[in-house]
């Protein structure tokens, strides 16, 4: 595919060495794992090394692994688990900032008369954990709290948190989904009780995703039928999507810090040229972020037609995520955080990976700043 | 893998061109499809290509059909869809003989204060229409018929059945799953509302599946979150298994009439060959079954003994469906069918592939009449 791909937040591409892991489980291996024989046992044996290696990388045990289709599938269970009994009435905590596939579940549960308290974050996107502290009632079932939220990269006080869901023994979830490959993610630190990933974030295929479920805590399965996942997770598990992912996630095992290093050293350069162009707002500035997130609201500018612009110069970049892509609302976790409507609607989202250059920021840079400027004074223009 | 593969209603190899076509996208081409830009828009493209190859195979519109994960999901999807309303009460009719993704979620149901109306087989593992049709009452709210067994592999009277659900006005699932790639499937003259499929049991990949949806059927999402699928699955849509899963339907499509005269010829030989070795019941002989697929009772064998040897000597069989081996509890849908419970703990499942040969199945009858032999000495040894 020609062109450069600023677009890591809505899916990356699959590492090679991911790729060379997976290919024999779309060629001469093949099995069921639930199968008893040679090669569901071999299957088997392939998914729980992959399942080891997820672990690994979570700090966690790979008993407590759940393997899903989607990250969507995971946050999905978890509040549907934890909301089932009463089916109509119950009481959830739910950040802004949270990606719609908790936004939504909690939408839906709303609307079928359960109480959902939504914390609304900071001008920069944050989370304060004492508000949300506040929120927890003796009848909550469920607070959710994203580590990183997917538009602007914010990075949540999820480890203060979940010490308050723990004194008022109510489970946590936090959706990793963003913050895996990113930054470092131990489920012991966080302390919580859920937590979700997806390989495709991380250099790693789609059709791969993990709940974690601390040990202990029980959780009503949202697939019901085989006994795949010991129970947890009916459906016939995707062998080499797991591969990859386990694959995948061992490479963030060993090389986090050089990739947050090199995504750090590249935003730095993107946001002093952004800076550089001129009447331009990042998002989230002055909190802790992802190293490879910017979001970033340009003056006069309408981000749509300054994407369809820097996709045909052959850079893609997003102006919003891309599950709510197609659609011109503005994001409700910005709107949530205080931006206007017309802000949020002129913002880019730049999400950089593992494979950029400084060459690529570079160009970009100066494209930006020409189609910027052209919009701008075709803006002028229009407005006279 | 070496060996000699005969559960393919378990799971079927990937065959070279699907995997061929999957490449690409575990390669240089990546994006995700909801990404407005190039990246995105050729994944799109990619899928919704996929969408028209799986629709032409099954008679049926491309925006009918939406993309799961798997089998299991779709059945899910449909029954937790269907019985949404009310919630903690309503009606639904399912077969005895459907797969453990429609039963086990009609069970929940059923635990929670839904009325459901199991409808027994006849001896060969078939429903029958009238008493299906029998049983459905002004508040039902679906009724639940897979095509084709996935144990015997008994092909169920569908279209007689749809055409009593239309006249009450009931909608119907019909999981499609095992049916797909070894028979003719067509949506319009089924005439069902819900239709299942996975990629994986017709050559396809894991982790690619589809749910047909009649046009004007009305289903809440089952996953929510992202408006991906025209809101009707939220969640990353798989790129490179939904591209696999169009590719092995296109297969399917050209040369869905040489599959099974191939499969009818191997199951004859291998039936022939059974019938010689004596003492063998074959399940569902008298009624229409799958071409693939042969389910007998070996007289005073222990079919797990008899799979762990047959695997040693290189065949790969079942004593079951995938999704629930390990157990050793006999299959609910043999003891519906009148099996007793002896008598279904000393059956095989043999399910034939397109790639299996003649020679195989002489060499497997060969290797099978010696261990038999050996089983049944042992067993009256012991229980002299």
């Amino acid at each position: 595919m020609a062109g450069t791909y600023f677009d890591h937040n809505a899916t990356t591409p699959v590492d090679p060495r991911v790729r060379e892991s997976m290919l024999p489980w779309i060629g001469d291996q093949f099995g069921n794992p639930s199968s008893i024989h040679a090669f569901g046992q071999a299957a088997r044996e392939a998914v729980e090394r992959a399942r080891e290696q997820v672990a690994t990388l979570l700090d966690a045990s790979p008993a407590e692994i759940v393997f899903t289709a989607t990250g969507t599938e995971a946050n999905n269970a978890v509040i549907r688990g934890c909301s089932r009994i009463g089916c109509t009435s119950g009481h959830l905590v739910v950040s802004a900032m949270d990606h719609p596939s908790v936004a939504a579940v909690a939408t839906d549960l709303e609307s079928s008369g359960f109480d959902i308290s939504w914390i609304a974050p900071d001008a920069n996107g944050r989370i304060d954990p004492d508000r949300l502290a506040a929120a927890i009632k003796p009848d909550t079932s469920l607070v959710c709290l994203a580590l990183a939220n997917n538009i602007i990269g914010t990075i949540q006080p999820v480890e203060k948190v979940a010490r308050f869901c723990r004194k008022a023994g109510v489970p946590i979830l936090c959706d990793a989904v963003q913050a895996i490959g990113k930054i470092p993610v131990s489920v012991r630190d966080l302390d919580v009780d859920f937590l979700s990933l997806g390989a495709h974030k991380f250099y790693g295929p789609l059709g791969a995703a993990a709940l974690w479920i601390r040990k202990g805590v029980e959780l009503n399965p949202y697939l019901l039928g085989g006994s795949q996942e010991r129970h947890r997770r009916a459906g016939t598990v995707n062998v080499p999507a797991i591969v990859g992912m386990g694959e995948a996630a061992e490479l963030v095992q060993a090389e986090l810090e050089a990739r947050r290093a090199h995504l750090l050293s590249l935003r730095d350069r993107l946001e002093t040229g952004l800076r550089e162009i001129g009447d331009i707002v990042i998002h989230g500035e002055a909190v802790e972020r992802l190293p490879n997130t910017t979001h970033a609201a340009l003056k006069d500018i309408d981000a749509q037609s300054l994407l369809i612009r820097l996709d045909l110069a052959g850079f893609a970049v997003s102006a919003g995520s891309a599950c709510s892509s197609g659609t011109v609302e503005p994001s409700p976790a910005l709107l949530a955080m205080g931006v206007t409507p017309q802000e949020a609607l002129s913002s880019l989202r730049i999400s950089l990976g593992s494979g950029n250059t400084e060459d690529e920021v570079d160009r970009f840079l100066v494209v930006l700043a020409r189609e910027v400027a052209a919009l701008r004074q075709l803006g002028t223009r229009t407005s006279v």
